[in-house]
């Protein structure tokens, strides 16, 4: 054939050229470009502690449990861990007490979907969620770029609600609510981070947690409350309610992660979802019930040897992952102070334009600046002064200008932010002196 | 509030209360209602060479590899285990040469993405593939219910083409392309399992293969060829070449997996996409490349850690797999031909209406029956019988009714086998004898 392609992207489903899809692989692309670039852009875990042992020990741990606690025979320990099983998982008991020890939240262990990362728990329930096209979501701006991409090969489209610096805008929530159902849409959810949220670091306060629980009522609205940096405060003020603890009318489906208090290598996350889902035939159901019909049919069931080596870092510590993550969150709670500290050092408010909002804890710190950051700045930055961060035009939608970058402190060294923001500091006057002249010269 | 819902199923996507989801969860809970019950039914790999040690042992042959083999420092090798991965895998290149010892398949390990088991593999390519409204699947029926319920899920209509004796219906293929496309609908491509399929047990021969790739160059059709049971021949006629190691045009997407030559507790399968497929921009890329990232929104990478396993007990055997089940191939063998004579001496085909065909390999032999094999019947059949198979009925599209079920020799022992068998035989004549009451009544 002269022809060399065997298919055209037009041929295939959108998402693939979709920007938001597209922006992970460029991201991603930049990252591997230049290794040697300090990376205040990825959101990965702390990786000091990683220990080649520890699988193999939470693994043996994991089969003890089975053998003491749930009274498996040798046959039964080796059908768990090795063959096909239950769809809804193997630790969804242990993923219980978890959310009871460290959270406060008590829920029907078959409420819980355990699921290959938070992702697929997030595309399961848009899945379910998608029934016509009528449907839409909404999700506070800026918004985690995983829930757009999800939504986006499900064909559903995200409607921004204005995050602010409270972490929700609830008149603007409540109003886009109402325009979409006049414009004759279903928004069957809002989409919510509300602890030290990715990628603004802003947290929601009680207060505004309770009134987000309230209108969802009133609205008559599901809440999806991703949790995956919840553990690691930073201050003293410590740690708020989840929503899901504050929920005493099953308007909250809680997705969680593991790969931010265990290991990102094991891919294993969960949904608790415990509304009831009545059938045409009067039958009621749990709608992890549902999710887990779905969950049949993109990966089957979670790697059993996977549920096995978290379940056995849960079970090491009593199921408390506060217990288990004193040294993670110890390094976090160092690294953004350092971060703080030493944007304040090098950019001081009454003589620099550069500012930020100070999170009470998580991995990330929006600092803006008085020009628009883009992708060839990002490249500029990592080719002429070896940085890398996020542009925060990645977590809105369309193209309007974003005069702000995201940094993140979650896995690198208080040497490597010192590095990294005497480069920034160099950046940003560089390019504030370009943006000068250039106007100049108009 | 005194409705005790929370949502309704008609709000849900439509596939959450399809046939074919609903299909996977009767048989499931069938199953778990009757554990006492002989199972024909499960098409799970043997049990009995399971080792608990061995996942600690194949961690440990991966980890070594990683160091001797590929050069990582520990550092790299704690990023490669446990952190955020490469979204197309890290055992890529085992894979790779798997296929060339096993298969004769020489692929660009950059066109494989290692997938959570088969089943993702087949919804990332049908995801990709289904671009529009117009976008149909063929696949030779009956049909794997887990190809079916992607297609549901992803609302992608699967169009049924005669299997027939031979495993393929050239003249019905062609005609169901024909015809789809007068009705204005696009086939993309057509699903098909050459090698002892699941659950005719069928196979194709060799002249039909290069016929179906001709016909598939001739329409200009992909071909989905998904392979779990082509390790397993039970004669001496051996096995004969894929539809992918017979491929010069890129016409065929491979779909493997390692659940029944590893463990299907690791979930891990792939998927061989070399296809080029060309931008809007002039620029090409491979469809494995399109396939990860769609694959970042669903699962974001497997689990480097189960992968660790698969590739560990790969290295084990210099990737060859035929060497590494053995034991399993000769018990699968060996399971075989025990049900092939025990039907034989059961059901003489002199005197006995019951009617098979035997494969030359896999797990499965379709045995028709002289009545209509329902849901019904196989709930008396676990109850009164201590007896569980799979209606056939599950596999087509429909509620035509269908006269056969199908027996699976892979989850069971001889002894087994010939209890169920016996079970088999009164549960025939009993049935056979009810039928012809009821019709001496009327």
């Amino acid at each position: 054939m002269a022809d060399p392609a065997d298919l055209h992207v037009a041929d295939l489903h959108p998402a693939v050229d979709d920007p938001t899809l597209n922006s992970m692989n460029f991201l991603n692309e930049v990252a591997q470009h230049y290794p040697e670039a300090v990376s205040l852009a990825a959101g990965r875990p702390y990786e000091e502690f990683f220990d080649v042992a520890a699988p193999h020990r939470h693994l043996e741990t994991f089969r003890r449990h089975l053998v003491d606690d749930l009274g498996q025979s040798p046959t039964q320990v080796h059908r768990t861990l090795f063959q096909y099983g239950r769809t809804k998982g193997i630790v969804h008991h242990l993923v219980a007490r978890h959310l009871v020890v460290d959270e406060g939240v008590t829920v029907d262990p078959e409420a819980i979907v355990v699921t290959v990362g938070c992702q697929e728990a997030m595309f399961l329930v848009l899945r379910a969620l998608r029934a016509d096209p009528r449907d839409v979501l909404l999700a506070l701006a800026p918004t985690y770029v995983g829930l757009t991409g999800a939504a986006r090969l499900l064909d559903l489209p995200v409607l921004p609600v204005a995050g602010g610096p409270a972490g929700v805008d609830l008149a603007d929530l409540r109003e886009q609510v109402r325009r979409a159902r006049s414009a004759g849409l279903r928004p069957r959810a809002c989409y919510v981070m509300p602890d030290f949220a990715n990628p603004s670091g802003v947290s929601m306060g009680l207060a505004d947690r309770r009134r987000l629980l309230d209108l969802a009522a009133e609205e008559d609205l599901l809440l999806l409350e991703d949790n995956p940096y919840g553990l690691f405060p930073a201050g003293d003020a410590g740690r708020l309610p989840t929503l899901k603890a504050l929920d005493t009318a099953r308007r909250v489906v809680y997705l969680g992660s593991f790969a931010k208090t265990v290991l990102p290598g094991a891919r294993v996350g969960y949904v608790v979802a415990d509304q009831r889902v009545a059938g045409a035939d009067g039958s009621v159901s749990l709608l992890a019930d549902q999710l887990a019909r779905i969950k049949s049919m993109v990966t089957v069931n979670t790697s059993a040897i996977a549920q096995a080596v978290i379940g056995g870092a849960l079970l090491a510590h009593g199921c408390s992952l506060v217990a288990a993550t004193v040294r993670e969150r110890a390094a976090y709670a160092r690294n953004l102070r350092h971060l703080l500290d030493g944007l304040a050092r090098r950019f001081p408010a009454d003589t620099s334009p550069v500012r930020w909002k100070a999170p009470a804890g998580g991995f990330f710190v929006v600092v803006t600046v008085p020009f628009t950051v883009d992708d060839v700045l990002l490249h500029r930055s990592a080719r002429e002064y070896g940085l890398l961060w996020t542009p925060m035009a990645h977590f809105y939608d369309g193209t309007a200008p974003v005069d702000a970058l995201r940094l993140s402190v979650s896995a690198v060294t208080p040497e490597q932010i010192d590095l990294g923001l005497d480069r920034l500091v160099a950046l940003v006057a560089d390019e504030t002196a370009r943006r000068a002249a250039s106007t100049g010269v108009r």
